[in-house]
C-alpha cells in the first residue's frame, strides 16, 4: 500500500476548504522505549511500540501556505536548497497533499537549539501536519492525524502530543491501528538533560542503520520481546513515581538498540569516544547514589533522566548539559 | 557433580610415581569465536562451542615441585602472597592433586608482555596441567588433560595446542565430551596485533560479566545461534584461506558477545573511549580497502587481525601495536 493511498482514505482535499495559512508548533520527543525496526518501510509502520515523552516548547513551529511555480521552504530563516535532501523529503510528503498547479511554502522555525542532538524530524512532521490540517481545513481526528505524521517520519506521530506517549504497533498492512496516543500521566519532577559533544560525527542515517539491523542482525530477534518487557515496567513506572524503574528501564532499552546495531554487517556504531565517557560517568554517580540514568538515540549525544531535586550533582559532573523540563 | 570427582575419574596420584620435577610451556590463545557463557559453573562447561589461534611462544612457561608446610607460588620471579585471588585460585586447584601432607611449588614464568591485555588465565592452567602430568607422571591422554586444565580455566582446554583450535561445548553432564581439538590448517600469514592502551580500567571480572549476562540478558538467548553460524563460517574460512570472511566472522562474534553484555542489567561495558576510537580506525582502514579487522576479549584492548602483506599500512596507523605470528 502506499503513502498516497492512505492519504486519500483519510483526507479530502477541496480548492474552496483552503485558508491563507495554517500555523502550527509540535514538541521534540524523546523515546524512553526506542522506535527500532519498520514492518512496513513505505508506511514507516514500526515491528513494536514505543514509548517516549515530550520536550514541551522544544520542538518545530511551522507557518504554511500556498504559492506560484514552486515549493518555498525556509528553516530558522534560511532559505533551503530545493535539491538537498531536507527539501526533497519535505516535497515528497507535500506531494500527498498537492492540488494540481498550486505550491507551498513551509516557513519552519526549530526552538531545538542546534547541537542539541535532538532530532526535529518528528517535531518537524508532527508540526507540518497539523499546519496542513489548517491550511487545508482537513476534517480529521487526532488519530489519523498521528497517522499522516507517521507517514513523514515514524516517530513524528509521538509529537502531536505533550507529556508521555505511546505509539502503539498495530497490526494492519495499511497501519490504520498504528498511531500515538497520549498517556494520562505526568511527572513534573522529571528532567532531561543533553549531554552537548563537542566533536562532529559524520553520521549514518539512523533509516539505513535501521534496516541494517532488522535485516543482518541475529540479536535483534529478541528485541520485540526486550520492548514488551519494557513498555509495561515503564507503564507501571510512570503509574506509580517509581524513577530508577523508569531509569533503569529506558537504560537498558537504549543500550539493547545499540545492542542490536553492534551486531549487525557492518557493524554500526553511533558512539564517540567522549559518549562511553559519559556512560562511565553516569554509572560512577550512580554508585553514589544519585538517581540519574541515561538514554540515547541513533546518534552520539547522551540524554540524562533524573529528578529535579538532583539538578545541582548532575550540574556539577556535566559541565556541558542543557537540561529540559518536558512538563513545563 | 564436583571438579574432585571428575579429577578422581580422570586421574590416579600415586606417592611411588612422583618426579623431582615437573615443567611445561603452554600458549596463549585468542578466541576468533568467544566462550561467554557457562552451563555448569563448577566444571566450567560452556553453553557454546568456541574457536580459537594460539599465540606460539607468548604464553606460560611453568616449573612445578613439592615442598613442605605450604604452598609456594612465583609469578615471573617474584613470590605471590598466599592469601591474594591469583594464590587461592591457583591453590584450590591443585588441592585437587594434592598428596595428604604435600606441598606444591609452582614456579611460572608469563612470556606474555604485560600490559598487552592478554589473558594469562588459560595458557597458567593450561602449562600447569601439563607441568602436573609429568611431575605426578600421570597416565592420561590429551582429550583429558584438556578436560582438566578446563576445570582450572574454561579457555585454557584450548591453550594445549598450537595453530587453531576448538573447543567443543558437548553435552554431558560431567563434561566428559567437553573438551579441545586442535584443526589441522595452519596460516603462516595471519597476524594478530594487540593495540595496547596506556589507561587502565577496574576490570568487571569476566567470570562475573559472563554471569550476569547470561542470567539478565536477554539478546543472550540469540547467542548460541551465532555461534553455530560464526563457527562453520570460521572453518570454512580456515579451510578456504578466506581473510575476509574470517576476519568478519571474528569481529562480528566479538561485537556480538560485547552487545550481550550491554543489555545485562546493570549494563557490563569494558570499552574505554580509547577502545572506540581504535574500532573507527579499523572500519577507515577498511574503507581505503586495507584488509583488517579486530576482535576484544572481556577487557578494553583491541587485538587486530590482518596479514603479514598489511603489516606496513598497519604499523603505520597504529603506532602502539604489539605484532604477533601465531603459526611462527
Amino acid at each position: 500500500m502506499t503513502r498516497a493511498e492512505i492519504v486519500k482514505k483519510l483526507v479530502h482535499i477541496e480548492e474552496r476548504s483552503i485558508r491563507p495559512q495554517g500555523k502550527a508548533f509540535a514538541p521534540a520527543n524523546i523515546a524512553l522505549c526506542k522506535y527500532w525496526g519498520k514492518r512496513d518501510k513505505e508506511l514507516n509502520l514500526p515491528i513494536t511500540s514505543s514509548l517516549s515523552v515530550s520536550l514541551g516548547a522544544l520542538g518545530t513551529e511551522t507557518v504554511l501556505s500556498l504559492t506560484e511555480e514552486q515549493d518555498i521552504i525556509t528553516l530558522n530563516g534560511q532559505r533551503v536548497d530545493g535539491a538537498g535532501s531536507f527539501a526533497r523529503r519535505l516535497t515528497e510528503f507535500l506531494d500527498l497533499f498537492r492540488l494540481p498547479g498550486r505550491f507551498f511554502q513551509v516557513e519552519t522555525i526549530n526552538t531545538i537549539p542546534t547541537g542539541a542532538g535532538l532530532a526535529s524530524s518528528a517535531s518537524g512532521f508532527a508540526a507540518l501536519v497539523c499546519a496542513l490540517r489548517e491550511l487545508l481545513q482537513l476534517n480529521i481526528d487526532s488519530k489519523s492525524l498521528s497517522i499522516l505524521a507517521r507517514l513523514g517520519s515514524g516517530s513524528a506521530c509521538r509529537s502531536l502530543y505533550n507529556g508521555f506517549v505511546e505509539w502503539r504497533a498495530g497490526e494492519l498492512t495499511d497501519g490504520m491501528d498504528s498511531y500515538a496516543e497520549p498517556l494520562p500521566d505526568s511527572w513534573p519532577e522529571m528532567r532531561l538533560g543533553v549531554v552537548m559533544l563537542t566533536e562532529k560525527e559524520k553520521p549514518h542515517s539512523s533509516r539505513d542503520a535501521m534496516n541494517r539491523t532488522t535485516e543482518t542482525s541475529l540479536l535483534y530477534k529478541q528485541w520485540p520481546g526486550k520492548v514488551e518487557k519494557d513498555l509495561l515496567a515503564l507503564k507501571t513506572a510512570i503509574r506509580e513515581k517509581d524513577f530508577a524503574l523508569l531509569g533503569k528501564t529506558a537504560e537498558s532499552n537504549a543500550l539493547a538498540m545499540h545492542a542490536t546495531m553492534l551486531d549487525a554487517w557492518p557493524p554500526v556504531l553511533y558512539w564517540l569516544p567522549e559518549t562511553i565517557a559519559i556512560f562511565k560517568h553516569v554509572w560512577e554517580l550512580r554508585e553514589q547514589n544519585v538517581e540519574v540514568y541515561f538514554t540515547i538515540d541513533a546518534g552520539p549525544n547522551v540524554k540524562l533522566l533524573f529528578l529535579q531535586s538532583e539538578i545541582k550533582r548532575i550540574e556539577k559532573v556535566f559541565k556541558n548539559v542543557y537540561i529540559i523540563a518536558p512538563f513545563g
